[in-house]
């Protein structure tokens, strides 16, 4: 119940089962925000391992056990963000709520709509 | 109330709000799975940039502008991951809670306590 | 005439001027290989960034404006890989050299031909 | 001879070697600069995978077993690296020997002496 996807306390119970996971293996000594940065990184482009050499389309429709591990992948991206937003005190949610409302001002509608430009060339 | 960080709909209210941020920009032909996974690493690696010339400590304690830089690349980072969640139909915290079910069994409390070695050399 | 591109001192010549970059700057104290390879992996993302929103033709015919920022990106990995060589005292052309040699064995032509899996998977 | 470790051919060796390897499998379809780029950023997350939980000083002295997986993951940046020159009609060593330049000059050895800051934060 208290784990249901998406449900009011997904992401702090994360949050716990990172900090609880770490702490029985002694591994806070690690987990500076320097060193889950990178680890961070690491996994993103393990995600992206999956798809330089295949279409677009193709990227579209994985086989299953594709998806499998590129759903794997995106569940470490998940974790070491979570923990990272934990060691820097960061609320994800605000955070990315703050990003979209800036995104639009960056990218306005009219300007944006069907081109692929960065915001600094629109 | 909907957007209460963190709260029941904090995940599909970023789902819905990227939606129709793509939509009106008619951006959804840019957004396939492997062009949103190249974004994303992307996004991991200017988190990262923050971080190779500091120390450890220092990562712990960031000035307040680098925090605030920090945290928008996290929000990038967690939007690009909704949003390839999205077009690929993965359920984020459910494929979290189960990873870190399957990295307790690769990890196990007695062999990797204290130790910062990778599970294949436990 | 000894910065000859591709010239016998090429990658020596770079290797030297890192150095001397460095000893002038007292940077030697920053660039452990571990933060040298976090700044590799940021260079790399940032090459990556000029790509995602772009096509395989697109990017085949880039305009010069963008070419000449992915080459200083191109440059800023090479620099970097050659400062981490440096530092690890590894031979980046004799590691190529095996490395070619290696995908050889993992890739023979009659498997991999006008396929894209890893070869895991041939 | 021809491949001498450093010597006057041993950058368009390799970039040779690679075009003969991706002629024999028929994989010159795959090989756009878009591709290669995120290949590119893969291989740098995979030097980096050896990296976010040792300290500095580990990194500087890696077993011989570790020393060995790093210097194939560096052989593999510098060959997506030689490829994507390639494709992209990019001489490295010129591009490499003008940034070098440039650094110097966002970076003057007086104001950037000793300290890590930005160059745009000097």
């Amino acid at each position: 119940m208290s784990h249901q996807a998406g449900g009011p306390d997904a992401l702090s119970s994360l949050r716990e089962q990172l900090r609880r996971f770490a702490r029985e293996r002694d591994w806070d000594q690690y987990h500076s925000p320097k060193n889950l940065a990178a680890a961070l990184c690491v996994e993103a482009a393990e995600l992206l391992e999956h798809f330089p050499w295949i279409t677009d389309n193709e990227s579209k429709a994985l086989p299953a056990d594709q998806l499998a591990e590129v759903q794997e992948e995106m569940a470490d991206v998940l974790l070491y963000l979570v923990r990272l937003a934990d060691k820097l005190d960061v609320d994800l949610f605000e955070a990315a709520n703050n990003k979209i409302v800036l995104n639009a001002q960056k990218y306005p509608v009219d300007k944006a709509r069907g081109n692929n430009r960065k915001y600094t060339d629109l």
